[in-house]
């Protein structure tokens, strides 16, 4: 059994990890933290545990890993960065949810979040983890950056295209709209359900969200030259979900037949990317609960543009699940264990 | 491996028992039947089974389940009791999700659905499943009703004070709010999302709802005498969850504090029944998706009324998951097995 | 031009009233006051109002309403308490919004919110404002307690049924049911969206929520007599809306058709109670934004109850709605007079 | 007073329309036809509407607005085109809400509608109703085509850098969402609650959906050459509102400062056009029930790119309100009449 800490575990993302291992035979969480509900049990931070969680919560402390093979961190930027290092030299294997290993360049760090990369030395031996794209990278690692919910989305919808040089890389617009526990369980009006509810918006557009730089990595490393994008993100009202619409101008037309069979195969033998039939569009709903990354596509002849659409559960690929399927890289388990459940639907 | 035969497997119910037995691992889904998707594949009506359902559809026809074990029966009513005895004759386990079998009473079945129970012999054959109270009938069963969603959440939470004798039985009154997939896939005005968002609303009151008589059947059963009761439904904008709030006159003062630990000791070793501690209520989102049926209570000492809540998810607890659990009942496996999944939170 | 103020206008209730007032032919916001956003103009709170008020936002100060004809409070309780008796005494007609002045009896006020009555002289000088029942002691009024949200629509569904002596007074059972903007604009884990949205809950109950000794006042008001009554809340994931039902035992057998009769003439001429017809119901969404209260009804022959359901919008006939009735009553305006509006469907 | 008669009344956008003309002063609605409802009284089709509605609802026959000043026709496509004329013929005034005379050129209407236009001869008769555009074309109209809910929000949002020619006319992306309403009131799956709620979708993407020739129709007159777009809507679990999310490639760099500048000066004197400042951007609630259209905007100086953002209610100003605006136009009457109330929030 390989036994596990998670740090941040009454946010979303850590009870998010909780219900998924506590399904996965090979793993058993030993402890959490949280900085509000230390000396709780879980289940009374979370009711819905009943009878289903007995590990302890401790404060954030050096020693409260102590035993553990492996850390999640679902903790704030700055706050995991100063941690994960500590935890490496323990031989802790360290997965981290947040955002403080993502970006390798600490120059991008600090533009980006308006501080000092909190361990500029670990960027470069942190491992990115998207599965798809950096599988064997991640095999290896000890520190595994585990990619942001909306990088994920975006980066799967785009790849295929950016590495088979298909579009123009000038041209590239993600339209991305999620569901509202994206923003964590913190208070805030944004989350206020009377404000939400029966309510559409746009917020940090145009260069202004923190997941740009993450999607430019993404895609520069496939082009293997500069990529710049235009990101938008949107709150959709519901609880959980993202659905990504890519624009991109194709060089040379091509049928949606033609890139849908692009897509196959590259990703081929994936577990969990899913391309829809031709004429078929994923939906939120369809992935909801799962670790599924579902693609489909049309072409726009008349301007030459791909559309692109993807769909994940935030909370699962976009966060914990994929966090779950980079424990099952680090010790070699078939990379589905805990993560077989269906979508919920309806 | 149980092989199984799913009837109406594209309704909301069928496709939930899909879901929990896809990773059931003593069951394989070897058919399911439609009567407008025939000749499809699964993940054309439910694109979220891509990869995750190969069974075929097909008609219901007198065929269509041979070499199945079991057949679960998710069909309207007046059909699954016109099916039933048949599939029973051919050694075919039936467990049946709707209302032909639940009334013991040929003239109830008559008095609420306005026509002849469709199969009266057979009413005395069938047990209820209702795995909390009923388990040892059902473990020999050919035949199981299995229970309405309202009427699971009604009797559970009614249950320990009936049998205690410890309430005015003329004073029972069960308010109750469901989620809009208990209305099932077909289309009308009152599924609409924009009649039903944003709005809430009562139905079919005053005993005016078929669920009232089972209801009162299973309490009269466990009263040893009549019981009649009020029985409201209304509808949550929402997808799934019920809530049932339950208003008991007690005959004698009790504490909430004596009536949570009757409770508890009523349910003892029930897996899927959780009893809340005091000053804690149920919510539907802390079982949803999962099989548990929570209780949670306060007891009015002004009125002298005790009030009781319960949660279920109704495709689950309420339908499909406890169809799951009576076939385990009915084979001798452990009663959890294909429901081990935690509630997803949030 | 009747110069209006509006303390607390930053919450939705304040917000609402701006709405109405908006459009009053006989009235004029003048100012408001807020205690975190004074100094900002109304449309950088709300950027809804952008272009459709004017009026500055100050901070709740003596002085703050000088030059104003009628203030309305809608504040915490205690602080309004507090600020009323002054405000009267300067020649103000002050309708207040929140639980100050709502409670006769000193003792009942200390019990339910566990402090002294702010003002305890002036319990009695309130006059309560619920049109429909107390309309001539409003008219003369200077200072008026605006009824409660549940109150209100627990009040007028049993007055009829009170009034003419057809209950037992024991049996009365008030099982409602709000969304979620009745609990305000402030933050807390009870109105994050993720908490509340595919959920529903019961909470306070077992007379533990503070509109019961409002609803029991009313009551034996009507009655001649002492009325207790269980109360139960309950949060519905929507925005706006009450919707209650109420269960009474009949003294006599009587048809729906009976009592609905009862209930028309009692509120013939009321502008503002509609009485479904008999086997029609009243929902939340066909008061969304109006001012009606909707009521309909329906009798359990089996159990001899007869139950009653009725519809409000929380922030309109629950708050800002009624108190500008109450407004137009003490200006001896039609008591419409702002209100005209449809609600919004769908 | 006008006399109106409503063909379609028992639609969104008809029941829409008797809100708004409720209110206004100047109108009375004398007549509505319903294929469904005929002969009901429409507080029976619309509980909201008890006490509220007088009109009586008949079949769409010839004579059906006899003593009609002006007839709105909420109808589906091809419906409307054949009625139309025949009413013009008779002297009355009609708006047409639907698509039939939407587009100038007989061969878009075939190619984008796969039938040939209902009346061609009308095509250039009739004037498209988008005052904020075409107001002096629409003062003397004696047949207006309402735009659809898209192209009002995609139109209004691109004008003025279209008719500045500040950008690139191949660039222009329109990502596009809209709550449920927007799809009627009409049975499908895709209306479905359980099917809608906690989900979001893109439909009818890639140059598949019919509000394109519209939105391309308006840009090619305010640029004085063709334009062609893509345009993708997606559904939002939501009953009203349309945001759009509009990407422009700028020829010349410019500042959101200048660029909103401009859009303030274009819309000038607007009553219904409101621009948000700097940093701020229009939510689909802010709009709520009203005719505004809000349009925010930034730049992305990294891409070159405008992403301008605009809000509105669909069923107002994307269909009944915008309508109500055109009749004001056609009486000379102020424009805003029946128009005033403020957005509903929250």
């Amino acid at each position: 059994m390989i036994r596990v800490g998670i740090a941040g575990v009454t946010g979303y993302t850590g009870v998010e990890l909780v219900r998924l291992l506590r399904r996965h035979p090979e793993v058993e969480v030993r402890v959490g933290t949280s900085e509000h509900y230390q000396g709780q049990p879980p289940d009374r931070v979370y009711p819905h545990l009943q009878g289903e969680a007995e590990f302890p919560i401790v404060a954030l402390e050096p020693g409260a890993f102590a035993g553990c093979d492996a850390v999640f961190l679902a903790l704030p930027h700055g706050v995991a960065g100063r941690l994960a290092p500590a935890l490496v030299e323990q031989g802790i294997r360290v997965i981290d949810l947040g955002a403080d290993f993502r970006l390798r360049d600490p120059a991008a760090y600090q533009a980006w979040y308006r501080q000092e990369p909190p361990a500029p030395d670990w960027l470069r031996r942190a491992v990115y983890g998207l599965p798809e794209l950096f599988r064997e990278q991640i095999r290896g690692a000890q520190l595994v950056a585990n990619p942001g919910c909306y990088p994920t989305a975006c980066t799967l919808a785009a790849a295929p295209l950016i590495v088979h040089d298909l579009v123009d890389r000038r041209s590239l617009i993600f339209d991305a709209k999620s569901g509202v526990s994206g923003a964590g369980r913190g208070l805030s009006l944004g989350v206020h359900f009377a404000e939400v509810n029966e309510n559409f918006k746009a917020y940090n557009i145009a260069g202004a969200h923190r997941h740009t730089p993450e999607i430019e990595q993404n895609l520069t490393a496939l082009a293997g030259e500069p990529v710049t994008v235009t990101f938008t993100p949107h709150l959709v009202p519901m609880t959980r979900g993202i659905l990504v619409t890519a624009y991109f101008q194709l060089k040379e037309p091509a049928s949606a037949t033609q890139l849908l069979d692009l897509y196959r195969t590259f990703y081929a033998g994936e577990p969990f990317v899913r391309i829809r039939p031709e004429g078929d569009l994923p939906q939120t709903k369809q992935v909801w609960g799962s670790n599924y990354c579902d693609i489909g596509l049309a072409v726009d002849r008349r301007t030459g543009r791909a559309v692109v659409v993807a769909a994940i559960d935030n909370l699962v690929k976009g966060a914990a699940g994929q966090a779950v399927q980079n424990l099952n890289l680090l010790w070699g388990l078939p990379e589905t264990l805990g993560l077989e459940g269906l979508p919920v639907y309806p």
